[in-house]
């Protein structure tokens, strides 16, 4: 039998929220196999977490706005925005707040795909730089100039549908990321945005 | 040469939003294949349409709500709701617009994972089935109950994480497509909930 150690407990426990001998036992009945002992515990009626219901993640905030263009006509666009940070404290500040409702605000204004650029899935990316590339080729650009012409529009690509990576919509010599880092810097916290959602009624 | 129908040119005019000519000399450049030229005319800047930039799909509402637990601290769940109809006629009038409301609220308070039973992907209906399958075999319940067991436990998921199947909040005796269809008969249109997201710091 597979030796069930306190290490393998712990994952089974973050993974589940069940309790220390629960985990144990299904442990053992899985052969020290963490996904196995998982679905024991989860046949078992044991295991509390499904996939939605969770853990705590940290402090913050969910924040919405709703875009109306007239007064007689309802809102056809909508953006919700959860920012993180490590406090309640902070959380329940003016400060946190109102950057919760600009980020609101930059997301319906710009409409981003992506809060940061690590988040673009590389197969966008390569698409987007063959793009780029044939263009620069069909345009006649000199080969040795290509790599530093498909970067300048990979970067602003970026740019134009990456949350942190955009211009701020009041300020545009600011970027979103400096936006934030100041509200750190000012709160002594971590902040960062976790996901944000936008509807448009009039897009796809 | 592929021969380039007025069929090929309607489906690339769709997915392009470019111009009938267009479409033609795309589509003799890449001998017929509507993939290649939509391709031909994204090179060439001439296509309009990206991926999120698009077309009407009708007329419609985003509405949003925050739930705050208590008054001095910040919503920790947010819901955003898009509804749609036929006309901006319904979708200014008041009934429209509480009918959403309701919606925005059923979300938040029970945090569904779809909008409508075909929303389910299919590997996890088969894995909840597996799961109630094994449940009933340990339970030791006769062979012959198990597949209507079964589809009783499906169908009760079902009715707990699809939307349209959900119990209304306010009157757990109603089902939220029933509310639907009675907007839709007094409304004399067509209601679709098209999309929600519901945030929840609290939650992985």
């Amino acid at each position: 039998m597979a030796k069930v150690t306190p290490e393998l407990i712990r994952k089974l426990r973050e993974l589940s929220g069940a309790g220390m001998m629960d985990c144990k036992h299904a442990l053992e009945e899985a052969d020290g196999d963490v996904e196995k002992a998982f679905t024991v515990l989860r046949e078992k009626g044991i295991a509390k977490a499904a996939k939605r219901a969770g853990r705590a993640t940290g402090q913050g905030v969910v924040e919405a706005y709703l875009h109306k263009t007239s007064e007689d006509y309802p809102p056809q666009v909508g953006v919700l925005v959860e920012v993180n940070c490590e406090t309640d404290f902070v959380a329940k500040g003016q400060d946190f707040r109102k950057l919760a409702r600009e980020l609101a605000l930059q997301v319906a204004a710009t409409g981003p795909r992506w809060v940061t650029r690590d988040d673009i899935p590389d197969e966008i990316l390569v698409q987007e730089r063959n793009l780029y590339e044939r263009k620069a080729e069909q345009d006649g650009k000199p080969e040795q100039a290509i790599p530093k012409i498909v970067e300048g529009q990979v970067e602003k690509f970026i740019q134009e549908h990456v949350l942190m990576e955009q211009a701020y919509f009041r300020e545009p010599k600011r970027v979103i990321k400096d936006l934030i880092a100041e509200s750190i810097s000012k709160l002594q916290e971590n902040i960062t945005v976790r996901r944000f959602a936008r509807f448009n009624v009039r897009e796809e």
